[in-house]
């Protein structure tokens, strides 16, 4: 095993992690490989076992081998190697276990007690549907597999409207306890998210700027190139402002618009920000004519080549009106942010796969430099977290010469070249955070709900509109109407450079 | 000839340029060198003429043979060409003249009538001992060498107290209106003190933070490892303060503090400097002996070898008091820079060359990352003029990792490195700005009295209290006293990292 800075000190403390559905897409192509990245980076305690279960009948030798595949495809090449790979399969234990099922899960707790006489912190990863969430919580704990100690992960989404996430919330809240529940979004576990918080709390030049008086507006964007990708079962149930805006973009919203926390630790994040979703200004009737845009892609060419539309897609319905691109404008009602707008905008089967929040800056008062020095374009702060992860803050310098001509750079911050260390996965630190009992980059019921809340009026009002949704080519920036959007404003969408 | 992008609207009009002590140290080093690239670089009218102009009985031939080799030593190697010097040489004439003296100057009158009765712009270029400004400029009126729109250029130092200063300044005004004079300071004509200008001007995001809630202190250094070089006459009787405090260093902290000018126009920059110099609150006696320090050097080591000291330098009085160092507390009494110090520091024989203008950022109000996160530096922007130039600011960002650490970076600013285009010679853009009538960059006669205008008290100050200067190293950053400047308000100079 390689050795890293980390020493001892800063292992997790002796667990034993159940990941519910261990035999499943989720588990082996993201949470498995990153317990594999933790494990070599000597981030794990020695005693620490992760007990894959599954409803599938299949020996430990099948389970690991077919790991070990997805390992090697998942984990980058220069990081897999046989003897790191060895001793993380001596932590690993499967088992076939039905685990909304009581008398089945006795074969877990047989396994789960044999721990040495060691005191361990239980954690059940649930990487199942959500709607076996609840089923789930309360059959551990009739097993007697939980104690006060005990962390159960849930993997998005909570429901599917305010009224299912809530019953979620509450069937889980019935066998644990709100600090005991970690709800992950891996955006969160971004490098470039960590980046925005030191960014803003760790240098006094930013956050005296970080308001309306010098902001302009801000953009979120998560544009993917795939289409529903097998998914189209749920997908065409849930669609991109369920899937994609409820959750990841508010998020990072949240973070984006979050007054300073006293402190960055989990309670007081998570304050932070659900007083911004509780500021987000509820969407009248008629903000969801003209501040919402709905898309679903047709055919078309992406990276040269043809594109399905999405009404071809495998489980779609033939006349689904589903959305699979929203662009919204939502504003932030409170001191800081009043007459900041915040352009959302997400779909499928677009040009380009990136996410970035841009931070526009306001247009300088006054132009002392005249025209021949060039045009003056404005301050703005790019935070992308795919398909590369930077920061990068467009600023005017003067070109080098005899003569004052400006020109636009744009500065790298967040400098991860400038380390020698790797950046680690989304999923490596939301795992060791779950061992190590931080919860600040996971979600409260309370957030979860909120943003519900926010979100259930819009689609309440476009069921209520019952109108088509706009048809974009699959492999454009979505629909003309989310031009509009902006351009109604005096504004543009930021052109990605990919 | 090489071509560069500017086209012939870019040239300045017609002239012919007389330098007068044309064959002295700075003609030679600095100014014909300059004049080479400007013409290398195709930013001279095809017309143009140079008439260099000296006592010496020398022949253009013995002239042009003196200025290749000179022009070989200081201009780059890469730019150094046979064809391009060849046809530099054609606008070079040469004259044997007194300029004080009316009849010597009738030859220069031959030659410069001479001019194929094309309307060209006169530059007079005075490379001699200020005491001769007056002169000279009341021998080439009455000689009629000039018109209205002729032009003077003067070299520092002007004077070495108010009056003489304002002697100088009366005596050349009698001839010339004060829009023809150019007092040229060639630390203005570095790319750095231009790429500040458009930092503060033409990015939003700095000049909201650039005052005294968002600034802790700025500090202003101008270190040389040499010592006088030759200078020991002029330089015994005139010391740090008048050599470089009056001008070179006042100027930077006028650019640093000055208001946004309402254009970047000579009258409307020079208009703002000569406010921060009024604002300049003056020394009383308590202050002169609590905020400035004088020093001067004794033998040391500089570079790895032995320097003997001032006190044996050539042309230096054995007992002689003058400060070859000094540091200063100054304050600007406006409502931008109430409670902010300007540390000033200059010196000879120091322990490296280095001249560096540093705006340090105020301490963040709140840490809310707590001692695991490392230690939070103070954001802190660096403009240096010497040895290279460059702008770069230090910002915290998050190193890469599972974990929260915190570090220090350095992002350069300016990024000379990432254009092509080569960094023009202080000399050559300030030359260019005499021919195109541009004099943004000189100083007009009342910032040169305003700057006297609190000097001299601190002259007078010394004078009176009669102190031998303290003593320092040849090679280390000055006298001790020079820190406990700084260390008394709980400060420290900047460690310039060279």
């Amino acid at each position: 095993m390689s050795h890293s800075a980390s020493s001892a000190s800063h292992h997790s403390e002796p667990f034993d992690m159940v990941v519910v559905g261990g035999t499943g897409d989720l588990a082996h192509r993201k949470l498995l490989p990153a317990l594999y990245y933790l494990h070599r980076h000597d981030d794990l305690p020695e005693t620490g076992r992760i007990v894959a279960v599954a409803r599938e009948e299949t020996t430990r030798e099948q389970f690991l081998q077919d790991l070990e595949k997805s390992c090697r495809q998942h984990v980058s090449p220069g990081d897999f190697t046989a003897e790191d790979w060895s001793s993380f399969a001596e932590r690993l234990h499967y088992l076939a276990v039905d685990a909304a099922n009581i008398e089945s899960l006795g074969g877990l707790r047989t396994v789960l007690d044999d721990d040495g006489g060691t005191s361990r912190t239980r954690v059940f990863y649930l990487a199942t549907p959500p709607n076996l969430y609840g089923t789930i919580s309360r059959a551990i704990a009739e097993a007697g597999l939980i104690d006060d100690t005990s962390r159960i992960v849930l993997e998005k989404p909570i429901g599917h409207d305010l009224a299912s996430a809530s019953a979620i919330n509450t069937a889980v809240g019935e066998v644990f306890a709100e600090t005991q529940i970690y709800r992950i979004d891996h955006y969160l576990g971004k490098e470039t998210v960590q980046n925005l918080i030191s960014l803003r709390f760790a240098n006094a030049l930013f956050e005296p700027m970080w308001n309306s008086s010098h902001i302009d507006h801000v953009q979120i964007t998560v544009a993917e190139t795939l289409g529903v990708e097998g998914r189209g079962g749920y997908y065409d149930h849930a669609g991109a402002l369920r899937d994609m805006v409820q959750n990841h973009i508010l998020q990072l919203l949240c973070l984006t618009a979050m007054e300073p926390p006293s402190r960055l630790e989990q309670d007081f994040i998570r304050q932070e920000k659900i007083k911004v979703l509780r500021a987000l200004r509820p969407m009248s009737r008629d903000d969801i004519a003209h501040k919402t845009v709905r898309g679903q892609y047709r055919p078309g060419i992406i990276d040269g080549k043809s594109v399905g539309g999405y009404l071809e897609e495998e489980d779609i319905r033939p006349s689904s009106r589903t959305e699979t691109f929203v662009a919204l404008k939502a504003e932030v009602d409170n001191w800081r942010w009043a007459g900041v707008p915040f352009y959302l905008r997400t779909g499928k089967a677009m040009g380009h796969r990136v996410s970035e929040i841009v931070i526009q800056f306001k247009t300088l008062p006054h132009n002392l430099f005249g025209s021949p020095a060039g045009a003056l374009h404005d301050n703005r702060l790019v935070i992308r977290l795919q398909p590369d992860e930077s920061i990068k803050l467009a600023l005017m310098v003067k070109k080098p010469g005899v003569r004052l001509r400006l020109k636009r750079v744009h500065l790298n911050l967040n400098l991860a070249d400038t380390f020698d260390e790797r950046t680690p996965r989304a999923y490596e630190r939301l795992l060791l955070d779950v061992l190590r009992g931080n919860a600040t980059l996971f979600m409260h019921r309370d957030e979860v709900e909120a943003a519900w809340r926010w979100i259930e009026p819009i689609l309440d009002g476009w069921k209520e509109r019952g109108e088509a949704p706009r048809i974009y080519s699959a492999g454009s920036w979505g629909p003309a109407e989310a031009i509009t959007l902006v351009l109604r404003d005096e504004r543009n969408w930021y052109e990605q450079v990919v």
